[in-house]
This record gives structure tokens, sequence and C-alpha cells, in this order.
């Protein structure tokens, strides 16, 4: 029953998700791990684990597919620049196809999603597709003519750092840019928004919630913005004006037929999109803004891993990727 | 002997280029037209009247390519935005072949300079360009997977319009955004740049020359710098330096083989080019910081027209040109 199973496995920035996933992209078993603080030692231990607990418990698996946030050198196949997880000059592919002994295929997070959402998910059936996934950081996908675009050796798609505030304040992780879509519009972006909002308006329900000892998380701000507390609501705002300058550049850039958001954020819905797509049709030239759909990622937080198993599945089937494929040797 | 010649028509904010070109590519008659300040009507008049003088004086001509500053709706063949040139609204392939009685291709004029520089010019070869030319305003053409990228409906590729300061000055010309790299990195911001340096430090060699009358202009400034005033080369230095966020970007988002600078600017060579790559260097993301090659255009004023003829001449090859294409009805 299990045979034709391949695993997919989306690598964040704090978490990991891997699921054995069937021929109908059924997802039949789902595990997760905390990442966050690990040492490169430690995170290829703990994504070994993850998927031996997976196979342990499915069966016969025939392929397996990654999605990391990470650049790579697609003449090496090693992951060159990986701003939120230690995994920077290692062959990963190679190293798992060994260690798991069976064919692997490697990609960036991002187009793991892009992949996802653009076969079966909100953007089916589009040629040309930008993404974007706000969590930790901000990965970025794209569908081009069609094709996952993923530059001359596979560092492109990079959208969360593209500068859109020149004199910015310093990105995160390994990035060593200032000014990044990503230091003004992503998860850790939003929770510092909303810190310096409390900070300034405490006698809220967001204040609240502090005092009671609750953490200051994304989660918690879209669970207050959403019961109406003007404090979460305004740091969401806040950065869905921000995501609304990096889609404008999106739109002129690209002129996408649908530009999709993913990623933990988007679970505040609207509430980010809404502003979002103002500033775009505002900042936007014609006809790209007036063209093109602004939407939610449909499958939400499984979508990486879904990606990352559709490609796997397209290495079974002799399909070419675009992306890094290893066999054990 | 001039059977077989095209008309390759390159249209700036300022300034029209035409030449009809060879099966060789070579250029044999050349005229050029000042636009600015002219409305929709007198302006199509002035360049049919350009191809007629080359008609004149070539004899028979097969196609015409235009290049012109404008994105377009490619369902309708409408030129939609125009930021600069007062293009807006038109048919313009379809009035053209029409007018002028033979198949007109119409596209985009960075995306004119692409073809060129990518067949024949600095980029020849590669199959990931990204091409900026710096002009009164700024173009953007791609090349990506070895074609021409213009977007789901041909209104992409307008990196120039790409926000790099989300709070910064407003743009100039039809465009609503402001803090577009234009705003900060084309020749209009040069001229900008230089006249605030040049009030504050007036005994100098620029400050001479417009005492004696000289107009504060992009070549002037380039001749000063070139000869080493301090003035002169801060002002290309700053646009340098801007131009080096936007080339960030380009690297981050598209890993391209080549980013090819074209436009009146490049004229200061190595004054703009030094500044931009170090900025570039500091701010993108391995690999592609490392691989990319940041060059001036080959070609440069005639570029876009050279690049328009190519495209008239993929017309009459029978080749897909994935621009606009009208035949005389």
């Amino acid at each position: 029953m299990a045979e034709g199973y391949v695993i997919g496995v989306d690598l964040g920035g704090t978490k990991l998700l891997a699921g054995a996933i069937d021929a109908d992209l059924s997802v039949i078993h789902r595990t997760n791990r905390l990442v966050y603080g690990l040492n490169q030692d430690e995170l290829v231990q703990m994504i070994a684990d993850a998927v031996d607990e997976i196979r342990a418990s499915v069966g016969e698996i025939s392929a397996i597919g990654f999605g990391i946030p990470c650049t790579f050198d697609s003449r090496t196949g090693m992951a060159v620049q990986a701003v939120n997880v230690p995994l920077k000059d290692i062959a990963f592919g190679e190293l798992m196809a060994d260690r798991l002994n069976m064919p692997v295929v490697v990609d960036n997070d991002a187009n793991c999603h892009t992949v996802c959402e653009s076969r079966i998910g909100i953007a089916q059936g589009a040629t040309d597709v930008a993404l974007l996934t706000l969590g930790t950081g901000i990965g970025g996908g794209l569908l081009l003519n069609g094709q996952v675009y993923r530059g001359w050796i596979m560092g492109g798609a990079e959208m969360g750092h593209m500068v859109v505030e020149m004199n910015g304040r310093p990105c995160q992780g390994n990035c060593p840019n200032w000014g990044c879509l990503e230091s003004v519009a992503s998860g850790s972006a939003l929770v510092r928004e909303a810190s310096l909002a409390v900070a300034r308006q405490p006698d809220t329900a967001l204040g609240h919630a502090l005092e009671e000892g609750r953490e200051l998380t994304g989660p918690l701000i879209t669970e207050l913005a959403t019961a109406g507390d003007p404090v979460a609501r305004g740091a969401i705002e806040t950065i869905g004006s921000a995501l609304g300058v990096g889609i404008t550049n999106l739109v002129n850039i690209f002129n996408p037929q649908v530009v999709v958001i993913g990623g933990g954020v988007i679970a505040a819905g609207e509430l980010l999109l809404a502003p979002a797509r103002e500033v775009m049709l505002e900042r936007a030239l014609a006809p790209g803004k007036d063209v093109v759909r602004v939407e939610a990622a449909r499958f939400g937080p499984e979508a990486g891993m879904i990606g990352a198993g559709l490609l796997a599945r397209d290495v079974l089937d002799g399909k070419t990727t675009g992306a890094i494929e290893n066999h054990p040797r």
C-alpha cells in the first residue's frame, strides 16, 4: 500500500515539517520538529531522524523532496547562502541521498511553496506567479512562462532580500544587507512593530495578554487583531503596507498574473492583504496593477512540504524538476 | 540594394533615434529628433516623418521595429503606461502599420536594448541578463533562460520603478510611485544631485562652467567628472551607489549572469560602475553576487535602435518575437 509514497520536508528558520504523500497527494503521516538554535550537525541529524520516523511508520518510500531556506549553486549542488539556517557550504542533497539511501531532490523552500500553489493551489492555471512566504524571514518563489525560475545558477528568487528602504535597518540572520523587505514585512518585523506599539499603548488587549505572561508572537498578534484589538491590528496594517511596497515591486518587475502570500503571517488574512493591495494599487504601474490578483496561499503551513513532495514525485516520474537531484552512491 | 532593409526606431523621453539596418546589421542611415514636450498627435507625426525621411533616402524597407518607453497590454496591443512620453492608450503598432503601410513590431525600448546587447553586445551568449538604461528615466529589460521576459501581458521588466526608498521622493513623469530607482539613479537624479552639490561648492570646475552659462546636464557632469572635478565626481558616485542598490535587488531576485547598464548616463563608465559594484558586493547574497558581471552596454546610444531593428528582422524571418506585431490592413 505504501509503495510509491514520497516524503516532503519543509525546513524553516524555526521548525521542520515533514510528511508522507501518496499518489493522490494526500498527506498520510506528518511530523514536525523545532530546529531553532541547532548547529549544522545537529540540524542534519534531526532532519534524518524526522525522515526515519516517517519511514518507520509508513513503510517503503521511493523518493524524498526537501525545501530548505537557502540559495544554491546549481553547478556544485552546494547550499551557499542560508540566512536563517546553518546549512551553508554543504552539498545537502548528496549528503541526504547517501544518508537516507534514496533519490533526493532539493530546492529552495519558497520554490516548493510555488510548485504547490501553482500546480494545485490558489495560482493553479496561472503561467506567471510571484510568491512570498512571510515567516521568520521572507522567502520568494517565481513561476515565469509556466516554469519555476530559479536564476542562472539557482541563487535567485530571493525577493525577501529586495531592498525597499536603502538606508533602512540591518536585515536579520546571515543577510549582509539592510532595508530588505524581510526587515519590514516578515513575522519578525510584525513582532517588532507590535512590541513598539504596545509599549506606547499598554492598556489594550495585547498589553493585558503580555501582563498575563503570554509571549509576544505572530500568532498572538493575529489572534488579538482578529478579536479587534487596535494595537495588534495596527501592527499588522503596518506590515501589510510594507508588504504592499514589496508587491508593487513584484508587479512592476514581473507583471504577474497572481501574487501569492504564504507563510505563518498570512494567518492574519485580509487584515494583512487589504492594506497591501491598497498600497500596490496606489503605487504600481498599469497594466500590471489592474490585472494582478493578490491572494493568500491555499495550502497554509503545508504548502512547502507538499511542493517538495511534488518535486520528489517528478523525480520518480522521470520529469525534469530544474532543482538539485541526487541519487545514493 | 536596399531590398531587405529594416528600420529600427528608438524613442526616449527626450529624443528619437532611427536608422536603416542591413542584413549584416550595419546601420546605413540615421536620423534623430527632439521629442520633449510634444503632444500625442505631434509625436506620432514626428515619428512617421522620421521613418519617411529614412525611407526616402534608403529605398525599399521591409519591416520596422519600434522601441518605446511604455508598458503594454499584449491582449489589446495598447500602450498602457508611458511614464515619460504621451503615448498612453493608443494601439501604437496598429496605427503605425497602417500609416507606414508595412509590418511593424513594437516593444518596450529597454527590451530592445536587451535584444541588442544579449544577441550581439556585451551579454552575448548569456542566458540570464538584467539590463537597466539610465536616461531621463530608467528602463529595464530581462533575458531569462535565453528568452526576453516581458511579464504576463507585457507590463513587466519595469525595474526603474522598483521602490528602493519606501518613503522617498515622488517619482517623475506619469509614475504614481515614490522612492523608485528612477528617482535616485536616473540622469534626472544625477542632474539634481549635481545641482545640490554645486550650490554647496560653487568654486569648482562645475560651478565655473555654470557661471560661464553652460547648462547643467548629464553630459556636462560626465565631462567634468572625467576631467577630475570632485563635485561632478561626487554626484556620479552618489548615483552609482544608488544604482548599486538597484543592482543588489536584481542580483537577489534574478541571479543574473550579466547586469548591463546602458543609456546616456553610462558615458560616465567606471566612475558610475565602480561604486555600483562595490555596493552590490557589500549588500547582495551569495552565490549571485560572486558570479554576476556588471558591465556597460557595448552599443551605447544605438542599442535600442539596433535591437528594434533585430526584432523587425525576426518578423521578416518569420521568427516569434514575443513583442507586439502588426501588419497593414
